[in-house]
């Protein structure tokens, strides 16, 4: 059978000790991304609700409730799942969920947690009332509308509004809100054109809060937001539940967004790495690490290598990254360890089953990635 | 603690039925894959060493070892350890390995199996009749030679012949031979175009054999070669161990090579599929299946869709696959689930837990991909 991968390191070890490739999180970056989170959020009034499709981990969903962040979103069923087995009390399926054997997994989860789960059709609706109500569960339910991303969602407005009021007569099915996601704004590279996206975000929940009003349909809920655009929604005046994900970790591309001056916006502080070891240096000016796309996924661009000047990740291959050295670079020694900048943290995370957390140089910690995997 | 994820099918189950996104393995196709590269190799004397890098799976090593094969590749340590541990025998680890931790490991294989490993450096080479001197066993050593592909690599010649001195001078080590793999060669699109490269490859072994004939220094294996280009090493009268890990199971982008008429060339069928759920129609003309670049990575491009003509995979987002259908398509209803075909095989395998075999459209086994996440 199967087992996991057992973990690379073991706890006091030194960071150049640990065996590689490793997923590394630098602890004190990662609580420096808190605090700023915590900060900006303040006495507002408007609630955090991680992502846990970042993170996947039950130990760093409980570290964000223990600030205060009133639950976790997720993507997916299993993922719920192994964030409610792992003690979380309150999640948010920040998507549709269709088919009836997830539908009856996430109607348990209702027995021992609160649980959310978003919808874009009335069949849906109907699908859910039958599993909640087969398993004797009241499930919280948001109806998505497309806010921009043309991805999911129905159209703001009266669509939203006939979805709407089917859920609210279904009998073992509560109308929470609205989930006004906009992924693709979170990308958007200058702060006016996130500005401008989360603006009609805004609007399109705005219109459809309002339409709901004279139904009697009041929304407790109006989610959304990520990492890249969340001051916009905190600052709307709508949205009142933020679903952030990266901002504990930043990567290579959430670095590339820019802030007022054109400079990388920088307000979060790079704490996910992947370790990788110089297996070959077969030619001046090339050398080749033991991490390729397998073990940081290429879908947002290439990792960047951290503080070593003039070396470039230039080419990934399953097994193997490509690394051009710069002739003013100090050489590269077979067997030196590098930190790896991944290009997109969320489906870098997904390849490991532990977090090698350290703090100053030194292992502090193994956190296991309980929802690695949690496709379904 | 982190627990698998558990199956998404039990055997006897209709494919239609299956939890999605699963992976798929459609035996029959994977069967004639098996038997058409059996019948290229017929009684040419060129043995077969599959690259257990594609398929991560011990059930499917045995299966082409009791086919004929002589053992199996991998990249890493922890693969071979997957394949030892289920029962595989010979094992080439057809890459450097650097660093004390993973060559401890690699040299206690050597206890229950015969181990083989690459070098392209004098230092891998001191470290690893280091380890196999304190394990007390004997580890077969191929000189990777850089055949073209510029990735890891001594160069062919005098260098090649100066490593393979040194590990005939080492107790614990036993010269076998040269690694002589060229990696981008496989997916050169035209006939011509892999075979200039891999006469080169030849060139390069064959070269460095010349040279090693008068230290007194013979090559039992001359090894390389995968699916896209294995015609040519087979009839290259130097090759006499193939390395092929996709031709079981086909992506996207192999089937974008083409043979000698400019038409695909369409040797191998396609047997692995991703299983993925339409999980919301919201707009005319598009649909959303719950299969993103964590189910299918993107490394070489987008996944297509199997039998389902005018319907286009056109974006992924994490848990997202964005589909495009044409006017003249049939419409796409909200639970129906689609085939979709791998951009690359080998990563996306690395995503998943099992394979769901199937015949005829039934679930006739689930084999465990023991070595899935294997990355150290």
């Amino acid at each position: 059978m199967t087992p996991l991968q057992p973990p690379p390191a073991e706890p006091g070890m030194l960071l150049g000790d640990v065996d590689t490739p490793a997923l590394i999180l630098d602890l004190d970056a990662f609580e420096t991304n808190l605090d700023f989170v915590d900060r900006m959020l303040g006495n507002s009034g408007v609630r955090l609700r991680p992502h846990a499709k970042t993170h996947k981990c039950a130990v760093i969903a409980h570290i964000q409730i223990e600030r205060g962040a009133v639950g976790q979103c997720v993507q997916k069923v299993s993922e719920a799942e192994a964030l409610v087995w792992g003690g979380v009390r309150d999640v948010l399926v920040s998507n549709e969920i269709v088919g009836a054997q997830k539908l009856a997994r996430l109607a348990a989860l209702g027995h021992i947690a609160t649980i959310g789960v978003c919808v874009d059709s009335h069949s849906q609706v109907d699908a859910l009332q039958t599993a909640a109500g087969q398993a004797g569960v009241t499930i919280n339910v948001l109806v998505e509308i497309n806010a921009g991303g043309n991805r999911c969602g129905v159209s703001p407005g009266a669509d939203a509004v006939q979805v709407a009021r089917h859920i609210a007569g279904s009998p073992n099915l509560v109308f929470d809100g609205l989930q006004a996601y906009h992924g693709s704004a979170q990308h958007l590279r200058t702060p006016a054109e996130r500005q401008q996206a989360i603006a009609h975000a805004t609007d399109c929940a705005r219109q459809t809060v309002t339409m709901l009003r004279p139904e009697g349909i009041e929304c407790r809920t109006i989610a959304g937001a990520g990492t890249g655009s969340f001051q916009n929604e905190l600052q709307s005046g709508v949205f009142n539940e933020l679903q952030l994900g990266s901002y504990i970790f930043m990567d290579a591309d959430y670095a590339r967004n820019l802030d007022e001056s054109g400079e990388p916006a920088a307000q979060f502080q790079q704490s996910l790495f992947v370790l990788s070891t110089v297996m070959s240096v077969p030619r001046p000016g090339t050398a080749v690490v033991d991490a390729g796309h397998k073990a940081l996924p290429v879908d947002s661009g290439l990792p960047l290598i951290w503080n070593r000047p003039g070396i470039t990740y230039i080419d990934a291959s399953d097994e193997h990254g490509k690394l051009e050295c710069a002739r003013e670079a100090s050489a590269l020694a077979e067997g030196e360890k590098l930190l790896l900048v991944p290009g997109h943290c969320d489906p870098t995370v997904d390849r490991y089953d532990w977090y090698v957390c350290t703090r100053k140089g030194r292992v502090e910690g193994l956190w296991p990635i309980a929802a690695r995997g949690a496709m379904r």
